[in-house]
């Protein structure tokens, strides 16, 4: 029987910029009995990483542009903020009464451009999506091989809205080491019928599923270990590939 | 540490009008040396659901209107299964080549009315959402808490694609005995920041989670066992609570 485990991995410290995220984890995972094994899927929420890769941003230094005045008036927002969140975005999507839907330069579209708040050291610091969440996973898992030397997987995750849903659910922002789709077209049913739609989300899949051990409010536990899902490896795939754009999309 | 498991609930037989379910799952639990225990949350793939509960249509029996023709036409879908997903839905929401987006009676918005062609017995057999899934989870929870005295929770889940994002993972279409949205408004962060728009679609990342094992065109396997995660309880709630209309919607 195919068992799978998520442990939290606990006891990080404090992450800052310059860390080696990927050596704490590796160090955390050993001390609290659950080190890294060939095929695990670590998962780090994306806070961590741009803290570690000095993304983050003192909004007392912004000067916010006269559009950032006038969107912080219709939102509600601190001008300040909603600066930080347009030099993210590539467009807005909406806007209302304390929401503000954006379009990041990466081409996920989600609130605040997905600038996080909460986690981030400072009353006026806030930690905007890694500028390339591919290329971060990438760094982290060479550096993981490199530290244990075990063969693992590895998502930059982070939470967030969607649309006809309510509430918030973990997803794959980067991955590394495996194919974040994986296609089951032309695979066969228990009577023999072939599947022709089928793809599944399974990076989006891991995330929520790490977000079980993780919390998003209690920063002692901003990274999980998966064990013993089957992931179809790859060394180029990327969560890229799980964008839909709203001009390809047939739900809205 | 907080470590959760995850276990396929494998040897089930085909399940078929009329069966009771709860207690196949049980004793196919039992038998792999995962008997339920307090906490379990059992998810539960819709399909066996609409089986066991003999909400199949046979399309050679159905007899497509004149707009299920049409539809047909534009879409490339057979006319009988174009006609069973119109008798699911309330609205249309876009077709075109090979694509029927719709809204179910229930609210839902999604491909086909989420009726199912795989894993359902009978060339011509297809399984519709279940009426009310979150009767369906509720009935079953109860069943296995008469049979095995077990406070369990228990997901109907569904695989559907979402806007936006490519591919498909597993969402709750019904839930019984916890909350399906985890509010964390007002938690405190590490560093003391409290936390205003936080509400985590717990039931969705639970039932991605558990396809995680459940793969969905292995029909061996349509229930899986999440053992660890410790849930908010509730008699009473629903997952048509996570279903956010059209109209409230901020994305889209």
């Amino acid at each position: 029987m195919n068992r799978i485990e998520i442990f939290p991995v606990t006891n990080l410290p404090i992450v800052k910029e310059g860390d080696d995220l990927a050596s704490l984890i590796c160090k955390a995972a050993e001390k609290q009995g659950t080190p890294l094994q060939n095929g695990d899927v670590i998962v780090v929420t994306h806070v961590v990483v741009s803290r570690a890769e000095g993304n983050v941003v003192n909004l007392e230094k912004v000067t916010p542009s006269e559009f950032a005045k006038t969107v912080a008036e219709t939102t509600g927002k601190d001008p300040k903020l909603v600066e930080a969140i347009l030099r993210e975005s590539r467009s807005i999507v909406r806007m209302s009464d304390g929401k503000l839907i954006t379009e990041t330069k990466q081409g996920v579209v989600c609130a605040n451009s997905g600038i996080d708040r909460s986690n981030v050291p400072g009353n006026s610091n806030v930690a905007p999506l890694p500028e390339d969440a591919d290329c971060s996973a990438r760094m982290i898992r060479q550096k993981i091989m490199q530290t244990v030397e075990k063969d693992v997987a590895v998502i930059v995750s982070d939470t967030h809205g969607r649309p006809l849903r309510q509430g918030e659910i973990n997803i794959a922002l980067g991955v590394a080491g495996f194919k974040p789709l994986r296609d089951r077209r032309g695979e066969k049913d228990l009577f023999g019928y072939t599947i022709r739609i089928k793809r599944t989300a399974i990076a989006d899949e891991l995330a929520s599923a790490a977000e079980l051990v993780i919390g998003q409010t209690n920063e002692a536990v901003p990274a999980a270990i998966i064990r013993g899902y089957p992931y179809p490896k790859s060394e180029t795939a990327k969560a890229t590939k799980l964008i839909r754009s709203r001009e390809e999309d047939l739900f809205i």
